[in-house]
């Protein structure tokens, strides 16, 4: 889905009428007839893609002077406005910021931006939009390894909130927007193993989901969503990465739950006792099960693997 | 955390410079000694915020010209650069997106955009930027309400993915950025009820998550995460809300897992018999523990809560 409404041919507007009427007869020439045409034949109008939602989106790749752009967006809305389409999505890459500031004037608000890129969206119905919401969620990992010798892998951070605390936590982390494949973000059990193994060189295996807490305004407006993962060791050498960690060691879990940090902070009292539990006697987390949509699409479903009877 | 990031006194810059003098003065005195000092003397300094990642953020409210921010901010990242600071946030809202371009052409990126405001982000350092990723995912759920006759709630959506394929679905939603109070985000659990109430009218308490999906390029570059949400219902008839449903009915449960949409759709084949399988027989999900953190900030644990030895 994401992808076509991305997709989008490489020449980004048509200066030329007939070259926009060539793609698609029928609507233009209905444009061409109720608005202006005048002023139409001599701006072109804008190419764009359209989506399921009665939305069309222009993906701006070429320098262009607002004095020429902006004309030919106007006209693009007016064609649109007359085929009924309700959301206008304009993508600018950081080198077009000059088209941030006229694109606003014409009544324009931002969606999101990415290093790279401001996405803007102009919403023409006089109905409330229905403009999705941006990502609203940061998604974090914490891993609970233990060996066989009941000892859990933790480690002490040199920046952050824990620093100076003399801490020992679990290994910590952020699930990467981009996963393995640029197309693809990273899964939430991929991203407690990769950290696990940048972190302390231990290779491990993913098991289950033990518990997740979301939280508020964890960064500007935004949530978060931490996944405490069991992971099971394969390694158990450590070799602890040196820009971020001050030390990693294996520690008996009791001494692990008994540290005051962990007993003074309730979540962090539930985290390490639901990890203990986990260590001690049955406790049934989720497990990961990888499955494809029929588009194609690789997802993951986490359920409590035990109670469902397999189909 | 993000309060304190964002929090700015009222003027957003001195144009005077011994006024930021009197604010900050050895580390002042310091800039101008070592930076053109005349220039600083005529343009002042920006007025920023500090973090405690040796961050600063400057947050733009009154509207001035690109001619006199940029000396400002030209100035400031050569104190902050002396200071030791890493990376510099500049916040500027809608009204302020003159600014946008001559920021870019200065080395910033942009770091995030909401409709009102767009953040832009430079990284004074020549070591590796460790700016904090935007938020990752967006949220949603959907609800599993069943009554005492084995009957399940669900709706006919009359847009979106499901428009005209005829198929009963869950009553699903986005979890909101902004929940019961402007300052945090919805929970989870709540967002099921609401949804639940807003599309059918049935009021229903929050028992458990039997499940959840990582999806990934569901929405631009994002990742999407699902949570099936078990409800109890406290109410019996349907009132659906007519902006967004075809139909809504209570549905034997075996009927809505025979769909054929849900015997071909391997995800959704899945979700359906977790349900089922949660109505006739013990399937445990996860819990909902609200905490609150000693930093006064409410969260939720959400785990299993029957396996795990209470504290």
């Amino acid at each position: 889905m994401a992808s076509s409404l991305l997709r989008f041919s490489k020449g980004c507007f048509n200066q030329i009428p007939f070259l926009h009427g060539s793609l698609r007869a029928s609507t233009s020439s209905l444009a061409f007839k109720k608005q202006a045409p005048d002023k139409i034949e001599h701006t072109g109008l804008l190419n764009a893609v359209e989506d399921s939602y009665a939305g069309v989106t222009v993906e701006m790749k070429e320098r262009i002077d607002a004095k020429d752009f902006i004309p030919l967006l106007r006209a693009s809305i007016s064609k649109w406005r007359l085929e009924g389409k309700k959301g206008v999505w304009v993508k600018l890459p950081l080198e077009l910021s000059n088209l941030v500031e006229p694109v606003v004037q014409e009544g324009f608000k931002y969606h999101h931006a990415e290093p790279d890129y401001l996405m803007l969206v102009y919403w023409i119905p006089k109905t409330p939009s229905t403009i999705p919401e941006n990502a609203s969620h940061r998604v974090g990992i914490g891993a609970f390894v233990m060996n066989n010798n009941g000892e859990v892998l933790v480690v002490k951070e040199k920046s952050g909130g824990f620093k100076g605390t003399g801490v020992w936590k679990l290994p910590t982390g952020v699930v990467n927007e981009v996963g393995l494949s640029a197309f693809q973000g990273e899964e939430i059990c991929a991203a407690a193993v990769r950290e696990v193994k940048e972190e302390t060189g231990i290779e491990a295996d993913f098991v289950e989901i033990l518990a997740f807490r979301q939280s508020h305004r964890s960064f500007f407006r935004k949530s978060d969503l931490f996944f405490v993962c069991m992971l099971r060791p394969r390694t158990y050498v450590i070799h602890k990465q040196e820009s971020e960690l001050e030390a990693a060691q294996w520690m008996p879990i009791q001494d692990y739950v008994d540290q005051p940090y962990n007993q003074e902070h309730l979540l962090f009292k539930y985290v390490a006792e639901i990890c203990k539990t986990k260590s001690e006697k049955e406790y049934l987390g989720f497990s990961a099960m990888p499955l494809a949509t029929t588009s194609g699409k690789d997802v993951i479903l986490y359920y409590n693997n035990r109670d469902f009877s397999k189909l």
